[in-house]
């Protein structure tokens, strides 16, 4: 169904083709190849552009299999989106950078091997999943569809920089929800236990709730042990939930607009309740509602993964960032954008919904999050964006809500076996 | 490739044909209906006979692909195995004991889903799984091949529960491969953790190292997910290290005989070194020998699937039980087999080979396995069983060895991206 295209590479005056590797100190030189992996999704898109002004060679390597799932299920994108060629070709003529494209699955490792030895990157962030809880919790098939493209897909990029490119650095992106909710302080991916009178430093336990989690904390096991047995350099960023859609670059024209996704489905708590005071809908908390977790703006998302390619992990280190800045109740969230709402001179209602996933809804919630700072992270704060990224944007757009798709269409306790058919 | 055959079944004097289900306590009557999947294979042949032997109607579910395995990579069990047909055949000629056969994949939903509906087990055993960790690291496509079949396929079995038999108890054969040498005792699943003055009892942390070690990993994860999220009832068994070939039912007549495998990719140490013993090849210890883990005779194996089954885990428990009975180090197992051999007038080398594997060589290790023992389990230990259940039978079928099998073939670093060829 998918097939694979090549846009024609222009070398970027000051970068080179080979791989910036200096294996003797088991250091990487700087960096300047990266591929996108997902390059064409809401995080993958604005990081792209974000990678190409920064200087980077940039390849976007993505089956389109996001855009493709709106179409099944009947949801759009808030903002209004062009393809990705007309995206590509849209930054070429404003920058005059040229980013590669690579149409193909990871899944299709024939297709990887000749992205990795036609680009030669030097990295590889690696969004290409499948990155909604409530679509891995429709029906059987597409929970099996999520760890198999998830768990899969990310195995093969191992083996391809194995074979075809050692010295890569691979940015993987987790998610905040591998560890679940648990009733001590979230250290970043390690902890350090004393049991029985002897103390080691282990992997942090990890409790995910729904099948797309657990895709990543997979992921993240997998990764660890090609770290260790063939000294694979990787970075791990469990992220939290993003909001916001404005980024430097997309901002530059419409045509490089980042999707927003309001939905059931693929519609994080922030932004489904910006667009819910949009349109005059009550904003729908799930249950109590002290479910509390970390949030970042999507300025700060593409700030992280450029952070983390510029210093990389070790040969052999498995590295791992939370990737946040702040946390919040979604009843918090539901205040501030209350809050924010009246002075647009909107009135905000919110309602309590039945929880169509099974977590607690209040529980202790203490995660850390300073290895990106100490990195040099400059966090936008949710109190100076709600207003300008979040809001505003919502109004901006409100006439293309399809308030059909607000509420919660998806439950983790009535999922089955059958195939769930879609209607208009 | 594979199809589906049922075999006619007689329903047994004093079982019921219905599901054991006492809903109303939370509690599961007792559970007369087990479905063994893998139970062609070598701790699931011999589970199987022990269950039927015990009164249980039991079913097999088998795609017989390890059968295929053996064909695909030149290998064959030490001792003569018939088919699964005759093998039943000769068990119901045996004790009138019929034995449901069900022969197709599990990762095939409409299979499964049928073998579900008609046979309505009471318990699961699932054993069906790619289980060896050389295996799943030959090259990439087997690697990935575990990891798909073992976790979606465990994926299918627990929305086969959900859907047609919800009150099912799902008996899953994990490893305690997947606890890795963690410098602090390795606890039964969970371990118990106070930090910053806040305390939780989390899933134990795991590393495991290799593809099929990870896949049970993951299994894991993803069950204990379904337990909280569904109710259901699990007992994950984290089994050691497997010797042996005999039980009282498998030697009751030849065509019961299990399989026996020594060789470099599906051979466990034991086994192994038996076998180099009785033919005059050293015994290869990988590296220094230092590394110690958990082992347990196959008749404590059957005792132990058979104590799962009669004390199932509640509705929505998670249960985690170390399935093994002595630690050894691999230099402790090559000095007893020395000494048995001496008692049998074989002289007995030891030889170190460069370990294929990326482990630890000398390490910390003490795993607690009280969990079972207290649910009744009698111990065979391997002082008692060296010589009569593993020397003289590789001793007996000495002729039938192939010593191009016995040395490492599979290297845990050399694994490539590009299909490994098997030539003769």
């Amino acid at each position: 169904m998918l097939f694979s295209i090549r846009a024609t590479t222009l070398q970027q005056p000051g970068t080179k083709a080979g791989s910036g590797s200096d294996e003797s100190s088991g250091q990487q030189s700087r960096p300047t190849r990266v591929m996108v992996i997902g390059g064409d999704g809401y995080c993958g898109w604005a990081t792209s552009l974000h990678l190409s002004k920064k200087g980077y060679e940039v390849a976007i390597v993505d089956n389109l299999v996001r855009r493709h799932f709106d179409d099944q299920l009947g949801l759009d994108s808030l903002t209004p989106i062009v393809s990705i060629h007309d995206r590509i070709r849209r930054w070429r003529s404003l920058t005059e950078k040229d980013i590669n494209l690579y149409i193909g699955d990871v899944c299709d490792f024939e297709f990887l091997s000749e992205a990795f030895t036609s680009f030669k990157p030097d990295a590889v962030v690696h969004f290409g999943e499948q990155r909604s809880a409530p679509f891995s919790m429709i029906d059987r098939s597409r929970a099996v569809y999520t760890q198999q493209n998830n768990v899969l897909g990310t195995l093969n990029v191992l083996f391809a920089i194995k074979e075809y490119a050692e010295d890569c650095h691979l940015v993987k992106l987790g998610t905040m929800g591998e560890y679940g909710t648990p009733n001590i302080d979230i250290e970043e991916g390690y902890i350090t236990i004393t049991h029985n009178g002897r103390t080691d430093t282990l992997p942090y336990p990890k409790q995910a709730s729904s099948f797309y989690h657990l895709s990543k904390v997979h992921d993240s096991n997998n990764i660890a042990f090609t770290c260790k047995a063939w000294g694979i350099r990787a970075t791990d960023l469990n992220q939290g939930v993003v909001y916001g859609v404005r980024t430097a670059e997309t901002e530059m024209h419409d045509e490089l607009y980042n999707r927003f996704d309001y939905d059931g489905v693929f519609g994080t708590a922030l932004n489904r309740f910006c667009v819910q005071a949009a349109v005059g809908h009550p904003l729908t908390v799930y249950g109590k509602g002290g479910q509390t977790r970390g949030y970042l703006d999507i300025r700060d998302t593409v700030q992280c993964v450029e952070l983390a390619i510029a210093n990389p992990a070790k040969r052999g280190e498995f590295r791992v960032f939370n990737q946040f800045t702040e946390q919040f109740s979604v009843n918090q969230l539901a205040s501030l954008v209350t809050k924010a709402g009246e002075k647009l001179g909107i009135e905000v209602q919110t309602i309590s919904v039945p929880n169509p996933r099974v977590e607690a809804e209040e529980h202790y919630y203490n995660a850390k999050h300073s290895k990106l700072i100490e990195l040099g992270l400059e966090p936008h704060l949710l109190s100076d964006s709600l207003l300008d990224s979040l809001l505003n944007v919502a109004v901006q757009f409100k006439d293309r809500v399809d308030t059909k798709q607000i509420m919660p269409s998806v439950s983790w306790r009535k999922i089955g076996a059958k195939p769930k058919t879609v209607s208009a």
